[in-house]
């Protein structure tokens, strides 16, 4: 069954393009609230394709792959940001609701556009220039002027295309950023300049609006990074400034507005010694900072997007417990992933498993475990250990 | 894709024979665990065959079909009670896993059964005789001797296929009885006579067990039933004296123990005056008392009934919050719920709705609602607007 089957009683199907996790975990909430989900995966065995009945297997680069699969679907949404301009241009010109908008989503996709944008807005970002001159001695130029001004090292990022540290590269001097230059030189792309910021802690927002404008904020969350990867997430950040945490939540919800962002919008922010902050990325889709929501919130990021993108009323952000300690299960040596559940259920009745369905690889995000509670060192340290266990970093 | 796929990691195939539901709302928890469900399904638009990839349309009375089916899984459970015996002993004869095994299953299949079987363990249950007689006068004087020791109104029960008030029957008098005992004589079925019992209000106990022998017990529930029907389940019920609760876990407990059931086990009864109970029904498999827990409690019912019957270790059942109530949305003459999506979630952001993709038919269950919090009316009242508009029984 590739074409998607809607439910009878006036129904709507949503789109999904891309075939990740973040489709996959759509699924609960979609059958609890009847939505029929339709996934453009990218292969048969691709983390949402495994459990949604309407996924065609086709290419997201591809004009008309992606328009026929719109055709079945009442609104179309992301599962990543990799879906050319071209691509959603045409998907406009057909009609499709997009959410967000190509004219949204650009900022989650191009970085230098991001940094300009939330500039003109008046967003704290890290000082920032882009090396976008047409040769690599000009290119140095402009790193040298960049240094100049903001010190060594300098944070060198692709515009298009990173994640989890991919596309990132801190550099010691300029003979370091050669190999980056020349690649983005034949690719015709600028590299964006940022100064490496000093923080305390890495923070995130979360928040969703839906094109009538309602908007709703999740509270704001601590997140651990480990080699430029996601590796826990604490809802909410504990002793976080009360001043700090409604600056951020408007943020957030500014930045929604001003962008026109339709669904989840995750801000990514650095925590600054002196109280302050600055913006790291945005995402516009659910996101890795969201997924203690799945058990820790009345509604989850994935609920609250469909809900978004639909322009249903948003539902409540409310935290069911008073702490939610989320830990990624990465990908280790041992393949055999379910063989670890008897002890990691067995040790932790509380701790609520997602696995996403994946095969193996090191490094890969594989899954991920919520514990909620009242003690936060405890129930991170419960979730700490259920993933550790999951992914073979530990045996016992 | 009718074949269920594996998710890679050594993850298993749960089979479940109908696709009512019940098998549906394993799909949340079976995604976030990696378990593939397989779901026999009585036609491809059944309630859990537009959420599972894998449905194989086919009856559940059929021998070789169900054979064929099971093939293809790890284990088998069971969506509803209706798969015969004879269907029941082949799948045991080919080595399939079932769960709960026909052994235990008979109890919740055949009334008669149950009831001889509680009262040997000594479990309260209401007066009962059988109507067995081989003719219409014999069975006659059967329940008119019942009536002579218990009074009249009787309650008559078919032994086999009730649900929902569906094969119960009060009656006055001796005439009452004629239609049911030809009709059962001639399908060669006893008829149960119970009598009938005062009583305060109706209670559930949910406990789950696992082949290991593992066991776990959601907090007592009150149900409310209107017409036979299940509309409203209030968990925990509320001033519910601590002895009694605890006297109905330790019983639906030692049932589960002593019938050797595998998986969800519901225990039905009536609360009496001075305080003690009698047994109403069993049903093995997720029931609707269980609903509240999706929402409601650190694991539900849905998830602890696929880790029971994998025999996996339980999860937690401790409740989320104080009090959470649930509301049957029953069929109501309005076919176009989705459009009640709009009024019922911005009068209530905290309303968790779900729905089963059934065609609307007066009286039918076609979903529910969950609301948690802190004061049970309220609760009781936000769960109770959200399904009486959804059902269109009301307009504001």
């Amino acid at each position: 069954m590739t074409t998607p089957v809607r439910h009878p009683g006036g129904f709507p199907v949503v789109g999904i393009i891309g075939g990740g996790q973040l489709a996959r975990m759509c699924t609960g909430p979609a059958t609890a609230l009847g939505i029929t989900l339709s996934v453009l995966a990218e292969a048969p065995d691709a983390s949402a394709a495994l459990v949604v009945p309407s996924s065609p297997v086709g290419r997201h680069t591809d004009r008309e792959t992606v328009l026929d699969f719109a055709r079945h679907c009442d609104v179309v949404t992301f599962d990543h940001e990799h879906v050319p301009a071209p691509v959603l241009e045409a998907l406009v010109e057909a009609g499709v609701p997009l959410h967000p908008s190509p004219a949204a989503l650009v900022f989650a996709q191009d970085k230098a556009a991001m940094r300009a944008r939330l500039t003109a807005l008046g967003v704290p970002c890290p000082h920032w220039a882009l090396a976008d001159a047409g040769t690599l001695a000009g290119r140095q130029g402009q790193l040298a002027e960049f240094a100049e001004g903001h010190g060594w090292p300098v944070v060198l990022k692709t515009v298009r295309g990173g994640y989890d540290g991919k596309g990132v590269l801190l550099i010691d001097e300029p003979a370091d950023a050669h190999a980056w230059f020349e690649r983005a030189l034949a690719a015709g792309e600028p590299v964006l300049l940022e100064q490496r910021v000093e923080f305390v802690r890495e923070l995130a927002a979360l928040v969703a609006r839906s094109p009538s404008g309602q908007a709703a904020a999740w509270p704001i969350v601590q997140t651990v990074q480990t080699d430029g990867i996601c590796t826990e997430v604490l809802a909410p950040a504990p002793s976080l400034a009360d001043d700090l945490a409604l600056d951020l939540t408007g943020t957030a919800l500014s930045i929604a507005g001003a962008l026109d962002v339709t669904g989840v919008l995750a801000v990514e922010v650095f925590e600054l010694a002196d109280g302050g902050f600055v913006v790291n990325e945005l995402a516009m889709r659910p996101h890795n900072s969201g997924h203690w929501s799945m058990d820790g919130a009345v509604t989850g990021q994935f609920e609250q997007h469909l809900r978004a993108v639909l322009d249903l009323p948003l539902g409540a952000t409310t935290p069911l417990r008073p702490v939610t300690a989320m830990a990624n299960i990465l990908g280790g040596d041992d393949e055999a992933l379910y063989a670890a559940y008897r002890h990691v259920m067995a040790v932790d009745p509380g701790a609520r498993i997602h696995v996403y369905g994946k095969t193996v690889r090191p490094g890969r995000k594989i899954g991920h475990v919520n514990v909620s509670g009242t003690d936060l060192a405890q129930v991170r340290s419960r979730a700490r250990h259920a993933a550790d266990y999951l992914q073979g970093a530990i045996t016992e």
